[in-house]
C-alpha cells in the first residue's frame, strides 16, 4: 500500500498509472506537479490526482513513492528541484522510454544516485498526450521494465514493482543498456521509419491525392507517426547511439531490397519476404 | 446485370468480388478458373463460385465480364491461355496491384490489346490470402482505380465500373503511370519499409527476446510484413521504378533523420516529426 503518491507529469502515462492504483485501491493519496495549473487542474477535475501543487519540494513531503513522468528532457530540471527534499524512505521511478539517459540525469540532478532509485519504462502507450488520453487499464497484461543499478535499494525495488503489479502490469527486469538497444530495435526504430515515410509523402507534390489512395494497410502502419514530436525527438536525443546502431543496420537491409528490385533479383526479395513474413507471424501471431 | 462472370484466380480479391456480385444479386453465374482443382473446389464449397474448370478456353465460354485475379506474374499465362477465345462482347480486367505491367502482360498474351480491356486495381485487402480469406463487404467503400487505355471501349468501362459499384465500391480513374507512381508511395513502399524492419530484426541476435518487448505500436507497423512474399516480389518486378524512385526519397529523407540524430540537432528532428504528424492528423484522420 503506497501511502502517498507523487507523480510529477500528470499526462498520459502518469495519469494512467495513478487511475490504475486508485482503481485498485492501493495508494492512499495522489498528488500531482507539473508546469501547467490548467494542466493539474483537469486532472484534478477528472478524478484522476487527489491533489496537486506547482512547488516540487512541496509536493514530494510526505510521500513514500514519488514517479518521474515527464518528458525526458524534463527528468534532470525535476530531480534538481525536490534535491534534498525526498522523505528518508521514499522510492523513486521513472517512466521514461530511454534508460541510460534519465540514469545520468538523475545522478546530475541529485549530485549523486539516489539509493530508492528504480529506474522502469512502462512498454505501453498510445499515439495520444496529455491526462485526457490516460485510463485505467493502459497497461493490464502490458509489460514494465525495471533496470534496477547496482546502487538500487532492494526494498525500493520491491515496491515499485509491487505498483506496477498493482496497476496491472507484468514487470521484468533487465540492465540499462540491454533495455535501450532491445527499446531501439523494436520501439524507436519503427517510430523514425513511420514518421519518415509520412513526411517524405508530405513534402511529395500532389500529397492531398497520394494520401487519398492511402488503404488499410497505410493507416496502421503510419498510426505511430501520429505520436508527440516533442516525446520523439527526446527519445532521439536520449537513446541516441543504440538508435544509431540499429538504423545502420535497417539502412543496409533496405540497401540490399533496393538493390534485388533494381537487379529483378526475384529470388532474393521472396527470400527477405518469406523470412519477414515467418517471424512476424510467429512472434505476433 | 452480368450473364455469365468468369474469375481467373478465386483468391482472396477474385473471391471476394465473387461474393459481393452475388450478395448484391447482380450477376447471374460466375465459373473460377486457375491451375488447383482442390482451391477452386473449395471456392464451390465455401459457395464463392457456381462452377468451376481447369481449361482457361471452357472458362471464357459465354462469359460477357471475365475478370484476371491471379498474381502480377501470372496475368500473361491466363492471356495466353485465351487467346482468340473471348466472347466478341466480352469485357476483361484485372485487379493487379501495378498497372503498366498488366497493360504489358495483356499485350503481349494477345499479341494486341483486347479492346474490352479495362485495368483495374481495388484499393482493399488484408495481409491473408487464399479463398477462406474471401468476404463480401472487403471492397464496401473502398477506392477501385480503372486505368483505361487510349483503346479501351468506352462500353467496356461503364461495365466494369458498374460492376466494381455493384460491389460496393468507389470507381475512380486514372492513368496507369500516375497509378503506378501514387501506388508505390503509398502501398509498396510501405510494405517493403515493414519487411525490411522485421526481417532485420530477426536477422539480430536474441531475436525472440526482441520481438517479446515490441508493443501495440509495433504491431500494427509490421502487420503488413505478414503479407503473401510471392504477391510482393510480383509488385516489385513489376512497378521497379516507380517503386525505386520512391524508395530513393525515402532514403535520403531516412539520411537526413539520421544526421541530425547523429548531430544531437533536436530543433531539426522535431520540424521533422510535427510535419509528419501535421500530415498523417490531417489525412489520416
Ligand atoms: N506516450 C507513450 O507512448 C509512452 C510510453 C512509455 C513511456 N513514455 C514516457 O513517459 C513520459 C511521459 O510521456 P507521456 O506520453 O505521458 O507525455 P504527456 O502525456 O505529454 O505528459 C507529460 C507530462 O509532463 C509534464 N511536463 C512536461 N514538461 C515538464 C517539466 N519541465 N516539468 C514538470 N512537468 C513537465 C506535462 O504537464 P505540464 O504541461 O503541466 O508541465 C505533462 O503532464 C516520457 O518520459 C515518455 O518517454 C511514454
Ligand atoms: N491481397 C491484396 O491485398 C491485394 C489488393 C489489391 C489487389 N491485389 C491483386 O490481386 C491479385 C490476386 O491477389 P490475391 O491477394 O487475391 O491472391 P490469392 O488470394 O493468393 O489468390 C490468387 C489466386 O490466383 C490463382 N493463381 C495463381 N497462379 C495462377 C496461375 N498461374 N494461373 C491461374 N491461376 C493462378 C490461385 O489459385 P490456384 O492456386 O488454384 O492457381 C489463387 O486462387 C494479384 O494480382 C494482386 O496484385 C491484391
Amino acid at each position: 500500500m503506497i501511502r502517498r503518491l507523487t507523480i510529477f507529469g500528470v499526462g498520459l502515462i502518469g495519469g494512467s498509472l495513478s487511475l490504475a492504483l486508485r482503481a485498485a485501491g492501493t495508494c492512499q493519496e495522489v498528488v500531482g506537479c507539473s508546469r501547467s495549473e490548467s494542466h493539474l487542474r483537469e486532472a484534478k477535475d477528472l478524478g484522476v490526482i487527489d491533489r496537486y501543487t506547482l512547488d516540487p519540494v512541496e509536493a514530494v513531503k510526505g510521500a513514500d513513492m514519488v514517479v518521474l513522468a515527464v518528458p525526458l528532457g524534463a527528468m534532470r530540471g525535476v530531480c534538481e528541484a525536490i534535491r534534498g527534499h525526498l522523505e528518508p524512505d521514499a522510492s523513486l521511478t521513472d517512466v521514461g522510454s530511454a534508460k541510460a539517459s534519465v540514469v545520468e540525469a538523475v545522478r546530475e540532478g541529485f549530485g549523486e544516485m539516489p539509493l530508492g532509485f528504480v529506474p522502469g519504462h512502462p512498454i505501453a502507450g498510445t499515439e495520444k498526450s496529455g491526462v485526457s488520453a490516460a485510463f485505467p487499464t493502459l497497461f493490464h497484461e502490458r509489460r514494465v521494465i525495471l533496470t534496477p543499478l547496482e546502487t538500487t535499494d532492494l526494498g525500493a525495488l520491491a515496491r515499485v514493482r509491487t505498483m506496477w503489479e498493482e496497476a496491472g502490469a507484468v514487470v521484468e527486469t533487465m540492465s540499462v543498456e540491454h533495455h535501450d538497444e532491445v527499446l531501439a530495435a523494436t520501439s524507436h526504430l519503427p517510430h523514425l521509419l513511420a514518421f519518415g515515410l509520412v513526411d517524405s509523402l508530405a513534402r511529395m507534390g500532389e500529397r492531398e491525392e497520394i494520401f487519398r489512395y492511402a488503404a488499410g494497410g497505410f493507416r496502421d502502419f503510419t498510426r505511430i507517426a501520429s505520436s508527440d514530436p516533442v516525446m520523439w525527438r527526446d527519445v532521439c536525443l536520449a537513446n541516441q547511439e543504440a538508435i544509431l546502431k540499429v538504423m545502420g543496420r535497417y539502412q543496409e537491409d533496405l540497401g540490399m531490397i533496393t538493390r534485388a528490385i533494381e537487379a529483378g533479383d526475384g529470388d532474393s526479395l521472396l527470400e527477405i519476404f518469406q523470412r519477414a513474413k515467418g517471424a512476424r507471424d510467429r512472434f505476433c501471431p
